[in-house]
């Protein structure tokens, strides 16, 4: 990467956060100074999340632990709830690459569900139900999902928590990494697992939607016996989540609108990456949420996208994430982000096209 | 605990924080946004505190990963530093019970090493190099410590420094939880084991120094190699600390008068608390360090700390942790806080000596 590299790599929005709640928790720390929260976090916080997050079945400021990011959530949630040499868990292929690395940290088995790209990436829920075997006991996807975009359709969702709630033997828990749901365009409304499935957890964060990665503030929102579990873990691993980034929390979710202030910034990004794609006859997994799209590369770069995107890198100057890194399906992409400023996305998709046409 | 109780219990400061460092923070937010920092940390931060806090032998930013709390630090220490089913800690008793609960939750061995009242508590280099065994990989020790407010004392870390390096096999780690480094009223300069011996970890925070016990910024301190290992699992549990905390904390590691500013005031209340135990003929364990006091209890308390802790409650409306939660040492002991307001603490002390005369 050079400095005049355009960069298409990035994780994270390039939007500046509303400072309004930062000033009113650095007003709360004048008044109150800045003492320890509860353990699980501000008890008006997680009524909130709840409420926003919870779906049906986690309705109670006792279903969620206030977690450092939705890492910890995804992280606790591998940690406390399964037990190491007897359980596994099934990830999505191509996917984050931190659920299975959360599992190889505390010995927990894992294995993975190819989905398909004629899908979109989109993960079926037949597919999951076939790669069950008697020791699984945790599914964990994103949706929308890291690197596709892809989201957990409501379909798929129906047949999920209808055959798994049928299974006999102990349930199997469907952790669902919603980070990216406030950024979603094809589903309307979001298609929630917390709904349909009462062994659901979900995991969420103010990071993506507000542009706040920084605060480090997530969620595990499940069941009351699990998020207890995880919270005693959480308490000997950190104590508790900062104070005063629970206070802008706090003061975001008093106002949920914020929640959804960025939306048709990104809508309109989409539509504009989306015409561009078209433009430059980039060929793309178009992405129901988050803010990234596979780029399919030609043959010649079918097995080695790590070279691909080297390649991108010296003929054109663009920097992306080769898609291996997500996992076997995603080699023959590259993820690129289209959370830069407008100018860059068109013009590095502009460049994108003449390497793949090249 | 009633509305009425004088509370005496409480492990954080009572004095409010300087919020020039939130305003400064919060500037940077508005021309920065709130991005992900560095999973170790920002480096202007780590350097400044290894400077500050890692004695001799661990002078770089690269021998610091800022963690969330101190209690992260112990956490990772043990987590990543040690294997399960080989290697084993010794802790000192009476001393925080995060330690033992931390090394039970990783599955780590972990023994106690008692340090007696004829010696204020404070533990012997005899005393751990005795307790020595071949499993024995680390020793996890306060200094000053919670509950007792003991020092390692300056003979006893150059006999621990000079006896463990001598020792074959591989080194004896030794981490050191100086939260309460800035609170020493009983040894100048503060008897550092980082200067001492290249293996010492150690343990550092913003809270109790700074009265910002829900800031959630700490710091492990030690060979490079090893924060390394503790950094990628760091980065797997929790992705990276707050950095609008971290921002916090280097405005005052940028002026560093200020992990000092409250000296004075604690200073002050040690001696007036030393007073009203004098007065109240109320029997303790005068503290090198942090701001609490073990209160020895009479002969008939001697074996239930919890019920003399109870008992003084119902007969004089005063709080207190029982000493037994702190290991069999403590037991016959109340800890009793003095960083309450200077009233309340003469207060507490003249009811302490009621109760203990009755």
């Amino acid at each position: 990467m050079r400095p005049t590299s355009l960069d298409l790599s990035i994780g994270q929005p390039s939007l500046m956060p509303d400072t309004e709640p930062f000033e009113a928790a650095t007003q709360w720390i004048r008044e109150h100074g800045c003492p320890y929260p509860p353990y699980n976090g501000l008890p008006e916080l997680r009524a909130a999340i709840a409420t926003i997050y919870g779906g049906r079945n986690h309705t109670n400021a006792d279903n969620v632990c206030v977690t450092n990011g939705s890492q910890e959530a995804i992280y606790l949630a591998i940690k406390t709830l399964l037990e190491p040499g007897r359980d596994e868990v099934l990830v999505v292929n191509p996917g984050y690459p931190s659920y299975p690395r959360c599992c190889a940290l505390e010995g927990i088995a894992c294995r993975d569900v190819k989905a398909q790209a004629r899908d979109g990436f989109r993960i079926r829920a037949s597919a999951l139900l076939e790669a069950l075997r008697p020791e699984t006991r945790m599914i964990i996807l994103g949706s929308p999902a890291n690197p596709s975009g892809a989201l957990l359709m409501q379909d798929d969702i129906d047949e999920l928590a209808r055959e798994l709630t049928n299974r006999p033997g102990p349930p199997v828990m469907v952790v669902v990494d919603e980070v990216y749901r406030e950024l979603t365009y094809a589903a309307n409304p979001y298609p929630s697992m917390a709904d349909a499935y009462p062994y659901t957890y979900i995991v969420q964060s103010m990071s993506k939607s507000c542009a706040l990665t920084g605060l480090r503030v997530g969620f595990l929102i499940g069941p009351e016996d699990g998020v207890s579990l995880a919270t005693r873990a959480h308490m000997l691993m950190l104590m508790s989540v900062s104070v005063f980034s629970q206070r802008v929390a706090l003061e975001i979710v008093r106002k949920p609108e914020r929640l959804r202030a960025h939306v048709p910034w990104y809508a309109a990004q989409r539509a504009s990456m989306l015409e561009a794609a078209a433009a430059g006859d980039v060929p793309i997994i178009e992405p129901d949420g988050a803010f990234y799209t596979l780029v399919r590369l030609p043959e010649r770069w079918r097995n080695d996208s790590l070279g691909a995107a080297h390649a991108l890198l010296d003929e054109q100057d663009v920097v992306t994430v080769p898609g291996f890194l997500f996992g076997s399906q995603g080699e023959g992409y590259l993820r690129v982000s289209w959370s830069a400023d407008p100018t860059s996305v068109r013009d590095g998709f502009a460049r994108i096209g003449r390497f793949v046409q090249a």
